[in-house]
């Protein structure tokens, strides 16, 4: 299995829209467009805090989608990519950093 | 629930042990010190790719641990976070990133 990470940068002045991400962006267009074509699980993130006393979070939000392979994302992400990416800036101007991971445990 | 996520960096000519992080650091130390203090879950991602083609993960590996909240977790840290730090070393000689989140969905 394999997870693939979206995580927003920490921006001072950068707008973030936690509840869109949440319910509109995760929760009914990617949950619509990557459950059918195989996507395990999904899940949301938000920042808190960083390690050190005090340290804001690095990233703002963050979100990730579960699938069998890579493989089985690269055709989830050719399908539906481009309507997935143009709803980013319903949310926030941030760019999300990607990070496509093996779950090892 | 809050997610604490450990992040080690992509970088260049640093080691990193996924075996060791793995079994030992995560699966052993971690699990051993920790679930008796609350950690609800954890688990380990090992990098494989960016999101543009070609391009390689931002990290290296991540590894997360699930508390009830913010405060429990800092009770399980001061209890066994040296130790658990003090052995970083026997995997790696990158620092972690560490982002502390609130889990939404």
């Amino acid at each position: 299995m394999i997870k693939v990470n979206f995580y927003y940068p920490n921006q001072d002045g950068a707008k973030f829209d936690h509840q869109y991400f949440n319910d509109t962006h995760i929760g009914k267009l990617v949950k619509d467009r990557w459950s059918p074509m195989g996507m395990k699980e999904f899940g949301v993130e938000k920042g808190l805090a960083g390690g050190a006393p005090g340290s804001p979070a690095p990233y703002v939000a963050a979100g990730y989608a579960v699938f069998e392979t890579v493989e089985a994302f690269q055709a989830a992400f050719a399908a539906h990519g481009e309507e997935i990416v143009a709803d980013i800036k319903n949310y926030t101007d941030l760019e999300p950093i990607v990070q496509i991971s093996e779950i090892v445990t």
